[in-house]
């Protein structure tokens, strides 16, 4: 593997999945692996679960790592040709070269605007770090995806079912902020992948984008869209046509335990209670979301070690 | 030891000192036991003694150690119920069985407002960790005790005196801003459980908590108090019982070189010099303030060590 | 070696260069020497690279490391004698002496205020920690130099050189910030001390320090001064002498491909593109900053793996 940016990075998913798998049950078993190499975490936001898991991972594989939070101190210029005069004080090409020398492997967090679809949809500073870096990088959520997370979710749904083909939905939920659509386009694309019976289910115009959906099937009935449910991945985003904009703070698409009925409910936390979810389902043996949590520390351990192999 | 919340969680407080001296001879003998291991350190307040010396003090048991400032980013809720759609956006129940599955010791830094007495007295920040957390949880200063460092002052205290009972003065000092009761609070804990000669001295209504101080004697005449004295101990708070306010800035409470006499003087630092205490006492051989100071990393390192052994 | 606080503190440089050159062949070569030992790093201000490559140095030496970014939350004294009622909470004498016991060795980046020249030539805070502190201490960056640039610097040209006295010329540059003269006097230290023909160009009224400059030749015309360069340095730096004031911002002292010739281009980064040198350059073999900040990591390494080997 020679980056981790975005699902296409994966060769073999339900592989990688097993592997995953067999990892956490022998987590401190490849500690020289990572001896004398460097995992340098760049945080363009803030990160919790993210950056606990990642570190830990990383520390499981025998790395050292470096954590930076990068704030307006460090503003990085990402234009060709641009004559910095102005605010940016270091281009990424530089920055992404220096980096490279100091690190064996490059993580980075970039959120999105959520106000410039063009420039979210670039994904230009995680790409210009891919582009100049001369390490490996590996996404830890950009603009518009969040592989790791993904990759956790599909080791979560892989270890709690039995059956061939389970039904999975994925079910957008209110949110009294706006949301990036990183989360859910990631899940999309990682049950497109797995053997599964995948639904989505949103209001009217919360459409995610077409070149990623293709042609899962979505159905604007919650209700319909549940039934039979093995898993519930509840999430919410905000429009994706209607840019970065809230449409709907409708109630009636809470998860509810009477909607849930059988299935497990996942979720990729932070999680607002009785918003995106009602109390009764979390606190109860259908929630796996903590399972789910801890499943980020192998997806990332399985993805840093398969940069390490490949170094 | 399953956690180290308060002066309670220690079964027998002088074999704990005794145990931390001997860890202090030899501080790299338990390199092994903190193997595989990770401390998660959250700070709710900033903090510069407590976060190097618990740092120092996992790393020498071999522990990995991760540190989350938290800010703003990452709003906490603890209520019960909540319907979240406001500043909060994880509640403490995800947040603690999450961080317990990257993390095998979980250590905790949560100040008080000093507004609400109630919401303070009820160590809501750490007492929801504990709750929720699945591993065990360390207090690095909470709303009303700072337990770790009174068992460094227990340390510095035992090293330093032959005698079988010494005589311990606690000795209010003035100070610009209002501070917390915790330190005085674990001190006075600390003090009537080793064999000591323990008096308080304060100015007329800066009695601490009732329930803490129990039948310990308190003297408003700090020189009367001082008198023969072997340690004193220097701190401010602000008033508990007109709480939080800063009822007296009185200068002539400040500590003197004269007054000491003979004693040593103890501080757990930061100390505000000619406020809390003057230059002729900070810089004469009378403080023990630096070694007080390093021993920090000893009480957290047997605390550790204690848990460790414990899992 | 005892400190590293400036040029001073390294009594045979071109030793020090060879043996950093043989380090860098094998840096994992000595990764017993800093087993049990701790580098503190304290950042007075942020750090890109500077953080980076020590904490790697470090690591690679077998160190534990601690950074901790001192914000206002920790608001130091550094005057004797001082009534500490105002906004300062904790003294230098007993910040650095607690410090000291958490640490191996203290690492120190603090910036100049550029308003008050008296002040910053004192380099108090620097000093200070070296007097108090009971550990080596390391400058990271002071007011007045960055002894480990110019090292990484001196590495870099005798890597690259196999002429017994190459030109070395540093050239002023425009920049729409102040910026400290720190970098640009260790570097002149530095280049006083190696076998090199050394000159300085920029315009009138950016003289620097004549107490650091010495008999070093200057040339107000940058044409006549680049003329058969085998390594340009550029740089910017405020007026020394109108005390941290931007004079000019004349855009024909930017450097360019023609003026540099076949000569070598030095920038420490971060560097401003098309302000202080134009993209042409940057983007050329000519330039050699990515390998110039490759070598931070050894001119670190070497210090520390010096001062270790003194402790």
């Amino acid at each position: 593997m020679k980056k981790y940016t975005n699902m296409n990075d994966i060769s073999n998913i339900s592989e990688m999945v097993k592997e995953a798998i067999l990892l956490k049950m022998n987590p401190y078993g490849y500690s020289e692996i990572g001896k004398n190499k460097t995992l340098v975490m760049l945080f363009f936001n803030s990160s919790l679960r993210t950056r606990l898991s990642t570190e830990k991972a990383a520390k499981n594989l025998g790395m050292d790592v470096m954590v930076l939070n990068v704030s307006d101190a460090w503003s990085l210029e990402f234009e060709d040709g641009t004559v910095m005069n102005m605010n940016t004080s270091e281009h990424i090409k530089e920055a992404a070269q220096v980096i490279s020398q100091y690190a064996d492997v490059i993580a980075v967090r970039a959120f999105p605007t959520l106000k410039d679809k063009a420039k979210d949809e670039s994904e230009y500073i995680l790409k210009s770090f891919v582009k100049y870096a001369t390490v490996p990088v590996v996404n830890m959520e950009s603009a518009t995806a969040h592989p790791m997370q993904a990759l956790a979710d599909a080791i979560t749904i892989t270890e709690l079912t039995d059956k061939p083909k389970p039904k999975v939905v994925l079910s957008w939920a209110p949110h009294p902020r706006a949301l990036p659509q990183a989360v859910a386009n990631s899940f999309v694309q990682m049950m497109q992948n797995l053997d599964v019976d995948f639904t989505i289910t949103h209001p009217e115009g919360y459409e995610l984008n077409k070149g990623i959906v293709k042609d899962t099937p979505i159905n604007y009935n919650q209700e319909e869209a549940l039934k039979d449910a093995d898993f519930v991945y509840v999430k919410n985003w905000s429009s994706y046509n209607d840019y970065g904009k809230i449409l709907s703070q409708d109630e009636n698409w809470m998860m509810t335990k009477s909607k849930l009925g059988n299935a497990k409910f996942m979720h990729c936390l932070p999680v607002r209670r009785n918003v995106v979810v009602e109390d009764a389902v979390l606190d109860s043996e259908s929630s796996v979301v903590i399972p789910q949590a801890n499943n980020r520390t192998y997806a990332a351990q399985i993805v840093l070690k398969k940069i390490l192999e490949n170094l």
